[in-house]
């Protein structure tokens, strides 16, 4: 998951070219029959579920599965033989051409203290390059905002490590939000801070869990200024480097990382279909991530999503719903450094002129499914889901809000297309978010699988009903 | 926390004499100023919420906190300290005489193969008494409901062992009602079988956890029957157990439970209290039950409840919100195995003319809140609370349904007191229920404080508008 400020901003605008509404149903069922079928997807995922089982294969099988990683290679065929074994209608690949960035030696970061360097317990950013031979060493200058560090300038800035400690503002209830709030910090503060001469980059890691675990990310530089090293500190660590600040300013600290980038490589989406009965050429999309984070198993994310998108095929299959509208599952890749699945996807679906009536992304997680945030450049989705809502309240799920879907299918938003994403209980999530601890036993299977069919509930009532 | 289903039938009684509906607010706050206020609960408690760190000391200080052990005490030692140490108006504690029934050394369960004895994890269930000299072992008698044993009956089960093996449901969202359905297995399982002779009884694990793990819980005998050695098996085992019985109908196992039931022994509710500013004789009261499972470190059940109630004092203190009525927080004991605190609770108020407007009791594990339940006798204090949901839903807390509280506020609850209890998130809490694993680990410390914040909000606003 990665913020998605610019395309709620896009939210805003009108109608674009290629907008489709999805047709009315021709004979609507019964209210009954309606529910009755709902509640079908969940007692069926429930009792039944296959994800959880294929998320264990998935993340133990193939972890750190980053652009470019032969692991991301191994899960792209996983996810072929997955769908290849559930006689599908179709099952193919899109070529994608990903970015590789490769962390190499496991880097270090020390804090050079009266006492003798202590340990800081870090991980490199995605897209930083190493440390020059033998290390950085420098002192080290402590912000709270991107703001404060153009503020202080080349003077106080040139050849020290900039060190972004603005905790995630933990009275926030919807933790994506806190999340968007200090992301630039890692986002963007590297290439800030080259701007004024920065040496290197340490930046707060943003959980809002208080451990020793340190937690990646993407991070980005500035045209026509230098690449430096940056990595995240775990919260203990940050604290730690933020006090020994306190007792003495001209505190040093030593990093080493070994990380480069490679020219890109080639990579795949995996798509499967069921085949729609009535409108076989307009498309229903449900979706998530491949990819995850070089040091991450990638449990919630987005494995959860993988694993969910795929279960919404079975779901179909299994109550023997023929879905009117093609039913199109797609495990996209490279959504954590580049979002390069996406835009093939999207740039594909234009040039082949696919007619998309629905997207849904799965990429916040596999925890207990809260709701759904809805966009559409048609007025407002979720105002108009919310006529389903009492379907869907037994099983926990009750709010439809204003959103982009996700960061895979808001691509397809901008084509015009109403998108969806799965909103699940999110306050665990930043935990495990983008760290070596995201793995499977922090997933619970009920709680997976009921996220899966609150998006099969959603797509068949789309499929049926129109939105 | 125990099935309700008695005190869900007598929610359809009519007022009770001592009903005491909460006078109405003399002067109304704005909306906007009510609205500020139930944030403030839910920010101080995500920023600053001291429940987690309470809950660390109480979980692994005292684990194992049944009624009539050292453990026990020493929870209302600590319970006594932390009250003691808020500077509240008043802290107390009621003698309460409790049940003591010890499990002694580890029970053993072993299936006897062909190839030689093979281990069945299990755990005693509490009343359960021990094997004779020498264990038990017989030939076992797989069930599925307690009707199909009054079926069979003496001739098919004197001298054996009865399995109950039904699982509960997983297709319901709401895992308590899951609990509910399949508990009489556990509750009456091994009463109902010695009515026919049998030696002693198995039964399946009360958990949608397919693990090795065992639950225990409390089970009943019947006057004039024997009481025989009953335990729990975890789903492995008892999934092994049922496919070695449909190898061979004659499959033996053998048993050693090492348990007894001792006299009753001397323990305390404890109470702290914030005086009421107006009305200092009316009473709200928020409480949660101090005892766990010998086995349990009992954080979900029901540490998390005890720390949240008295996070509620804390967050009531801290905002410097004086309550118009008394706040007392009730810390409870023995709701596990007989329900003393609760029933001298009620007893002892009944005697001193208290008179309680509200009480709310947390007993469903420290996990997000999603609402609450609610009972009077008094009409649907449910359908009344529904005005103030969305002062809740931004904090997640959006379903207000028709209950009974929980078993230690019911005996007020038929006193003619309104009666609340904390809805959480419920699909993760009987995975760890009863069990050895019901860890802190398993506790977010988020989840538990929005829990908190939910029950003060609700206690503030009945406090100034009534209900």
């Amino acid at each position: 998951m990665r913020p998605l400020a610019l395309l709620c901003i896009l939210l805003g605008l009108g109608a674009a070219a290629g907008a489709q509404p999805a047709p009315a149903a021709s004979a609507a069922p019964s209210a009954v029959a309606t529910e009755e079928t709902v509640d079908r997807f969940f007692t069926e995922a429930l009792e039944h579920g296959q994800a959880y089982d294929q998320l264990r294969v998935l993340t133990t099988g193939y972890p750190g599965r980053l652009a470019g990683s032969k692991s991301l290679e191994g899960a792209v065929r996983w996810g072929q033989q997955v769908l290849g074994a559930m006689g599908l209608d179709r099952v193919y690949m899109q070529d994608v051409s990903v970015p590789h960035w490769e962390r190499g030696a496991p880097e270090s970061v020390q804090l050079l203290a009266a006492g003798g360097a202590q340990p800081l317990t870090a991980t490199a950013l995605g897209n930083s390059p190493s440390t020059p031979a033998g290390g950085l060493t420098a002192e080290v200058v402590e912000v709270h905002s991107l703001a404060e560090v153009e503020k202080l300038g080349r003077e106080a800035l040139a050849g020290k490590i900039v060190f972004n400690n603005r905790p995630m503002n933990a009275a926030l209830f919807r933790t994506m939000q806190a999340y968007g709030e200090a992301g630039d910090q890692r986002n963007r503060g590297p290439g800030v801070a080259a701007k004024f001469g920065a040496a290197g980059v340490l930046t707060r890691s943003l959980t809002l869990a208080h451990d020793d675990v340190p937690h990646t990310g993407t991070t980005t530089y500035l045209p026509g200024f230098p690449r430096i090293p940056a990595a995240a500190l775990s919260l203990v660590a940050a604290d730690r480097l933020s006090a020994a600040l306190t007792a003495d300013p001209h505190t040093r600290v030593s990093m080493q990382i070994h990380a480069r980038s490679l020219p890109d490589a080639p990579s795949h989406n995996v798509i499967g279909e069921i085949r729609g009965s009535e409108f076989p050429d307009q498309i229903i999309l449900v979706g998530g991530h491949l990819d995850s984070w070089d040091i991450a198993p990638g449990a919630h994310d987005d494995g959860a999503g993988i694993v969910q998108s795929i279960e919404v095929l079975r779901l179909f299959r299994t109550l023997g719903l023929k879905p009117r509208h093609t039913l199109r599952c797609v495990l996209f890749v490279n959504e954590e450094n580049g979002g390069a699945g996406a835009t093939r996807y999207a740039g594909l679906a234009q040039e082949a002129h696919e007619r998309h009536v629905f997207a849904v992304e799965t990429d916040n997680g596999g925890f207990a499914p809260t709701g759904f945030n809805l966009g559409s450049t048609q007025g407002n989705a979720h105002e108009r889901a919310e006529r389903w809502r009492t379907l869907f309240e037994p099983w926990g799920v009750w709010h439809f809000t204003k959103g982009s879907g996700g960061a895979d299918v808001a691509p397809l938003l901008l084509q015009g297309v109403t998108v969806a994403g799965l909103t699940p209980d999110s306050q665990r999530y930043f935990d495990y978010h983008h760290t070596a601890i995201d793995t499977i036993d922090k997933v619970n299977p009920r709680e997976l699988h009921l996220g899966a069919a609150a998006m099969a509930a959603l797509i068949w009532l789309v499929d049926q009903q129109g939105l």
